[in-house]
């Protein structure tokens, strides 16, 4: 995979040379090309044992190549936050893909239509009959048929029906429109993806699953096919195969792992399945006040406020890492720990993936301590 | 001032169109042309009028164009929190500027040092003997002599020298190196900025004013020449001239106001001198839950949890706009407020300016319910 060097920041000319990753100029994200391997592996190998499809949701990634990587290791298609991720992915080649959130601008309606007339295999969701109609509108103006689910509020109250017979009402504008197909439908419980013991996760994927089951029977009552179940998370993977209502699971955070899914028992096992892969790069550039030092990473390198970053390799043992400013970050040191030099740098594994990934234009990818390729967040900000 | 359209993003063909403001695809910023150009006029002649140089710091914008309408106003120069951010402003066309962080690594000392090469008018800090050192020879490396300033810690224990004995031990290393000048001091007193009250953060600045004419004092008995003190903040804007400890000002958010600092009473009189004049734009995606509506903007799309977005314009008395999840929020509705419309959009004035704007790649600007231009965020994300 090559990029042109121009568009790869300061640290392109370090491509390919022994011991480069302990030289990137900071703060950059830097992605373990091993572990994020092993990632797409397990939850690939995961899906296919289990006879799920598995759609990574791009909106963790951002990035074409990683999208690339996943369909090549199994992966049916991408899922997308936004009409402008859908653009970015399918100009960097990913064909089969499903905008996850609703939208309702004439602009986003033709564009999504564009994408269909182009040639992408492209799945939107609705829970709004008066959406139906601005789609089908859209459609017929590129002369394309879009495939949609009903999007399915499973008690975040956020976005989708909040009943059956709203379901059924969507699924019917969709079956009477001219230029739409009704796919079935998208459940995701992003509400329940972070409960922290096992068992009550379980516990509450199984209430969803009995509204998704509740709803389905009443749209196939209503004479629709419900050909596409859509939904899950990194934090109920190992356990929406078993729930038996999901055709496709939509995890996204796997690929990279973070401090707050690290930190759940994925599996029932405690076995950690996926490994962080994705680290803010940090350097020192201060240590004038006793038990600490100052580095430029801060606010602005990383997001999720309530959950700090951890350290890759601890500089001292207690040692924390702590934003503090947009620009600067703070190391406490426990009591009598020398401090870290000037310069020296430190890797640390992000809070919340997605949105920290958002911040940035580039990761930079590393196999032991080589940086061997720089690859653009294609989709970062793309509306 | 025109750019390339492909590069402007979806909503590039809207641009000199009648009511296009309307139209922009969300969610997305928006800059008020008319308000831009007053906060400019305001802290310039304000300035001018008091006879201390602006120095206004691009972190808050990260734009090119802006920082050129600063410098036509009458600005110094510019301020930058990183050295990349000090190369996308030169490309830009801006040729004096001042790296307000400290950095440490090989890489960023070879590229300011390539700055001033290029001819750019180039001030960086130091708060640290070792950097000094390093930073000499890259600009030996580079033939150049680059100016730096004593970094003055003013009680924030995040960046700077914390002694005046410290500060001077900087400063010996500076003149005594082969290719620095010293050029005085930077005293940036981040952590009064938002001090609610007007006369408690007049108290405040004061006690840092003592600091710095203490280090001053120091500095200029161990044969220094302190030419320059730069600081201050939009916050302490009016009474920083009146301190008389500054020579010129690193004003940042002044140019869009925010929630926060709108809040802030800045001139004593309560009199808003700045008017709010970014936004993020928003619409609305989703209303199957009474008393709310979800939108298209979530935390990737504005920063600073703490404090809330503000409508520019409420839907009703008593309405609130959360963000609540990564690419969602919700608007609150008050008992018995009609649901906005599906697809209406709402202009949200940001919690805080200069992360917000790190978020995003291009500034929509607007003149009244015309979209007049599109500016790229050319310094967005460097480092």
């Amino acid at each position: 995979m090559t990029h042109k060097l121009a568009d790869l920041g300061p640290n392109a000319a370090l491509i390919g040379i022994a011991g480069s990753r302990a030289q990137l100029a900071t703060p950059c994200l830097v992605l373990d090309q091993q572990a994020l391997a092993r990632n797409i592996k397990t939850a690939a190998d995961f899906c296919r044992d289990h006879r799920i499809a598995l759609r990574p949701h791009g909106k963790s990634h951002k990035c074409g190549t990683i999208a690339a990587l996943q369909i090549e290791a199994g992966a049916a298609g991408l899922c997308v936050a936004t009409v402008g991720e859908a653009e970015a992915m399918a100009r960097a080649g990913i064909r089969d893909l499903l905008i996850t959130s609703t939208f309702t601008q004439p602009n986003k309606f033709l564009r999504a239509a564009s994408l269909a007339a182009q040639g992408c295999r492209l799945f939107v969701v609705a829970d709004d009959p008066d959406m139906v109609d601005q789609l089908d509108k859209a459609a017929a103006q590129a002369g394309v048929v879009i495939e949609v689910l009903v999007d399915v509020d499973l008690g975040r109250r956020r976005n989708g029906v909040v009943s059956a017979a709203q379901a059924v009402a969507v699924a019917d504008r969709i079956a009477a429109s001219g230029n739409l197909r009704f796919g079935g439908m998208q459940a995701y419980a992003s509400h329940i993806s972070h409960v922290p013991s096992y068992a009550e996760r379980l516990r509450a994927s199984r209430a969803c699953a009995d509204v998704i089951m509740d709803v389905r029977s009443a749209l196939i009552a209503a004479g629709h096919n419900v050909q596409r179940v859509s939904g899950g998370s990194t934090g109920t993977l190992f356990m929406d195969p078993g729930l038996g209502c999901y055709t496709e699971l939509q995890c996204g955070s796997y690929v990279f792992s973070d401090v707050e899914y690290g930190s759940l028992d994925l599996d029932e096992m405690n076995s950690s399945p996926f490994a962080a892969a994705l680290f803010v790069k940090v350097s020192v550039i201060g240590r004038n006040v006793e038990g600490r030092v100052t580095c430029d990473g801060g606010n602005k390198h990383f997001s999720a406020k309530e959950t700090l970053p951890a350290f890759r390799i601890l500089p001292a043992e207690g040692a924390i890492y702590r934003p503090d400013s947009d620009e600067h970050g703070i190391i406490e040191l426990p009591n009598g720990a020398p401090q870290p030099a000037l310069g020296a740098s430190f890797e640390m594994i992000v809070p919340h993936c997605d949105p920290t990934v958002n911040l940035y234009d580039h990761f930079h990818v590393v196999d032991g301590d080589k940086l061997i390729d720089i690859w653009p967040i294609e989709a970062r900000g793309a509306f």
